[in-house]
């Protein structure tokens, strides 16, 4: 599991950066709390974050109940690759948001194969 | 955990289900990211996918600490229940706001009878 | 596991609160769903739920990974620490929300420690 952990860990940190960049656009814009608009930056900032957390409570359990069922260690693979989506996701939406299709369907495909494997692996297990 | 692993699966892509939908109501209305606003059906799609991802961060830990302290056939049970609840709850708010405390009130039961199992299980152990 | 199981239903106890109080002031102040605005205090009971969500996301998941590593002792002290903090953070949120830092600051500690604790944990077993 110590691979299923380090890869978990990276998407947290991860997703720890895209909520600090937030509460940073928040700052450099003069927006008080608890207003969550005001400044273009600051709402892309915003929704990248959220979309991001979407995307981690699928990512997550999906990650894990593969390495239930299968080798952690290509989870964790696919798990870099969601990591490494959400900052093409992340790099596109900021700088146009109409760009953030591929990133995002780059971690969408990789949630669902971490998904489909782990359903398919468990029904496997019981028949 | 089979039965847990699967009721987990089912769960998580009615979430993917209920995002899609929020991201179709976007193309259908011409909401340009990032706007979380301008159509009312935009704007219920979109609160329906959010409340279902609050209660999906408490329902997925209920359903697995269930598993940890008791039969993880129960715990999947009412985790159908649970999905059930989110399509009346979907279903409902859909066609008017207010008609969604039912669906709410099911799915917040199920959660809620998951959690005491849990910490029940879990102080009994203890002792 | 079990005192890990006991402070993850008190978090999400406190989470399910954190919500009850989103939804009274809905009604206290006549705002139908699916508007998220529109009464100061309904907008600050929103973003300290919503703000305790997005740490819950972080905060499980490092809570559980220390247990597999570590002591899960340590794990549950810190999470009650983490659990204290977000009470600080909604009292002051709730007073006036650019007194929020403290029990931001502490519940962020709190969910670093965990984090970096798993960490370091998961790569001395792989070394």
């Amino acid at each position: 599991m110590e691979a299923t952990i380090i890869v978990t860990v990276l998407a947290l940190l991860q997703f720890i950066w895209f909520s600090l960049e937030v509460g940073s656009m928040r700052v450099k814009h003069g927006i008080k709390a608890p207003a969550m608009s005001g400044h273009a930056d600051f709402e892309r900032r915003f929704r990248i974050q959220q979309n991001t957390m979407e995307q981690l409570v699928v990512f997550l359990p999906a990650l894990w109940m593969h390495a239930l069922v299968s080798n952690p260690l290509w989870g964790a693979g696919i798990g870099l690759v969601f990591i490494i989506a959400r900052f093409i996701y992340r790099a596109a939406y900021f700088r146009d948001p109409a760009a953030r299709g591929n990133g995002f369907t780059l971690g969408f495909v990789a949630i669902a194969v971490l998904l489909i494997w782990a359903l398919v692996g468990a029904v496997m297990r019981m028949l």
